[in-house]
């Protein structure tokens, strides 16, 4: 692995700025998006180190139109323990590990804006890729915001390759998914993982893409609604919707599980669990 | 195992009527505290038949001194998928199983009120045993009431074994733990598993008095508190307690994870998770 690391030495460095940069402007963006109803909110941080390497920030900020929405930035190292060699490429012979990534989770005050999570990830192990993706939840159909999002995120994977939103789209849709209920999370958007196109600058590029994507689109959808008010009934409905959130956080999803029991920071990890959440 | 299913076809029967029975003086006793509160609530039962073989009934209260409180009778028998075989006792051969037991578990409206959980179980593959257990989880200390309810449970432990408490209190605290808190999900009990006592109808009789130790204890607990007034800072504490209890129901669970991935009804399996929870 030293080699490859010392290879990519500049692509992570790269790599770790832009997740700081998007995580600023999206940080800037939604104070805007607070600003702009009224308030005076905004992200507040907290580092934390990883006690066997490498550490992160995490920005929460509850506001009048973000109820609770955290953005998670992270760079960490260390070896993977024997029960997760194997399941992880390039780890077979040499269990040491690089990653850095930003993830972010919104939970917005009003049950007509849909809440959204965004993540983009660079591992470097014997081998180095890039994964990501980004997911919207309405907490009531909503056919013209899910058409925007997914539109967003597809022009950005038909920039990479012609089958890249449909094969993301899939994986998505196939991850995003509550066996027990039958039901899927939200409605969908991309999920993608492992991206060795052969040329890693494109996979980059691509990872940028999508964050920006993502950005655009759901500031967008969430000016859209954050105007309109709501019912009572409507908000009872809305923690019910997060409670399938929660399950699904920690039932199923993979970097939930695998943190809490890898000693990943719990503040981080769990910043995805709703705000409030009902199982009436 | 079909020997062994004839030679227990009564025990089976009288285990059955039994969590029947304990389900009814329980419902009884706690809408009788509803009563003593002003409140007319009563459990509502919905019955739930199991795609496999077998099925049950849910009880959910939703009154003035429960918020939600769920009792669950069921008798239901199948095959073990391979993946499971070998992990339960008298499977190895045969993937044949009957399982019938009663399940409770209680969130009150107070935050002075503790929740608690309880649980009855008789289980045949090519063996037969009982298991169950008891604990509760004070949203606020509440030593009074943990030690109320641990001599009771004590009480019904020395009748069955000298050590029978000591090594049940210790089961219960390392299985309600949430390793990535560190801390533990309340204020303990006991917790016992594959009951081979030599003398099975001293084991059933065991795991009566531990259900009749349940909720007598309980009851005099939730009596005892039922009429202090809360303030919103300590609702808003006993949500943020709920939410852990949760995240240990989803995440580590053994009943709610292998009941989910088996096929299991899950209304009954998620009627554990509270009424409303907070991650702020």
């Amino acid at each position: 692995m030293i080699a490859t690391m010392a290879e990519t030495n500049d692509r992570r460095d790269a790599a770790a700025q832009w997740f700081v940069a998007l995580r600023d402007r999206i940080c800037g963006e939604f104070e805007a998006i607070e600003a702009e109803a009224g308030s005076t909110a905004r992200f507040v941080r907290n580092d934390w180190e990883r006690p066997d390497g490498g550490g992160g920030t995490t920005a929460i900020m509850k506001g009048r139109v973000f109820e609770k929405v955290g953005v998670n930035v992270s760079v960490v190292h260390g070896e993977f323990a024997p029960e997760f060699r194997g399941e992880i490429p390039g780890t077979a012979e040499d269990p040491r590990f690089w990653a850095a990534g930003v993830s972010l989770v919104s939970h917005p005050c009003s049950p007509l804006v849909p809440a959204a999570h965004m993540n983009t990830r660079h591992i470097v192990t014997g081998k180095a890729w890039f994964g990501g993706g980004a997911d919207l939840t309405p907490i009531y159909p909503d056919e013209p915001a899910a058409g925007d999002f997914h539109a967003a995120l597809k022009a950005a994977c038909d920039g990479y390759a012609p089958d890249a939103y449909a094969q993301y789209k899939k994986w998505c849709d196939d991850y995003f998914f509550l066996p027990h209920r039958g039901e899927p999370r939200g409605a969908g958007g991309i999920f993608f993982d492992y991206l060795e196109g052969g040329d890693i600058d494109r996979d980059f590029a691509f990872v940028r893409a999508v964050g920006e994507a993502f950005l655009a689109a759901y500031a967008l959808i969430v000016r859209a609604r954050m105007g309109q008010s709501w019912t009572d009934e409507q908000r009872r409905h809305q923690l019910v919707r997060r409670g399938r959130y929660a399950e699904f956080n920690l039932l199923y999803d993979r970097g939930t599980r695998f943190g809490l029991k890898t000693g990943g920071n719990v503040e981080a990890i769990l910043m995805s669990l709703p705000p409030e959440a009902a199982w009436p």
